[in-house]
């Protein structure tokens, strides 16, 4: 496999609404993109853009905020009250070769895949696989990643 | 303030070797960066590039490993023995207009300005005021960020 674009960095916090307010006072984002539910995942979406080289896009910050009772990063938050960095996640051009990629590594892939905050099928790999960090695998969007 | 360029996400790491061996192996990384000391902040470091839009240079990855005794990322390996997301560092075009921005914002910025591993000057502002996440300002080298 050989590395792709990173999409998007997932930053969990207790409040969307004052995380939207912390990019856009305090790190001069400009806001652009709307909040929205994602039962599937028990997260509440907002995606916030950061500038790349030239005028291209940069990587996202993705604010998760927890949604519902069983949402998967309500032990995140417990444990970090303020909020922080959550995933890392990565482009590849096809889903399914790059869930047998891991898989063929013996790294634990966390369900089959499923659609994601941009609309295309992810997964995510077991932090304890992957350097520590929790690893969302995503494919590119047919009309680019934002 | 404008929002820069997410020039690269901290990973900590126990060893450094190991993490650059996953880069590659698993992710598929082309490493092209080698590894070095940086006494000033208590590590040794290795920057993984990842590819950006339409052939750009993407956020890096900054891999940290401990170096001294005195190292300010000993405590987070404690409570992270795996390694993990360290802190997220954004460019400015001038890291003194940056602090007196964020001081202005009752932030607590961490230090002087001082040189950082792209060798341009740098700060951190403490992550109790960033949202939950420990956040490195640098002032952009003047030949690109990497």
């Amino acid at each position: 496999m050989k590395l792709g674009r990173l999409n998007h960095i997932g930053v969990a916090t207790p409040s969307l609404e004052s995380s939207i307010a912390y990019y856009r006072d305090v790190m001069g984002a400009t806001i652009t993109h709307q909040p929205f539910d994602l039962p599937a995942q028990g997260v509440k979406v907002c995606f916030v853009d950061t500038p790349g080289e030239n005028g291209t896009a940069g990587t996202q910050i993705e604010l998760i905020e927890p949604l519902g009772e069983n949402s998967p990063i309500h032990g995140f938050i417990a444990k970090n009250p303020a909020g922080g960095q959550h995933h890392m996640c990565y482009e590849v051009p096809d889903i399914h070769v790059a869930k047998a990629w891991f898989e063929g590594l013996g790294k634990k892939v966390l369900g089959e895949p499923r659609i994601g905050a941009h609309g295309t099928l992810i997964f995510f790999v077991h932090p304890k696989d992957m350097n520590g960090v929790l690893t969302e695998i995503m494919e590119t969007p047919k009309e680019g990643a934002h």
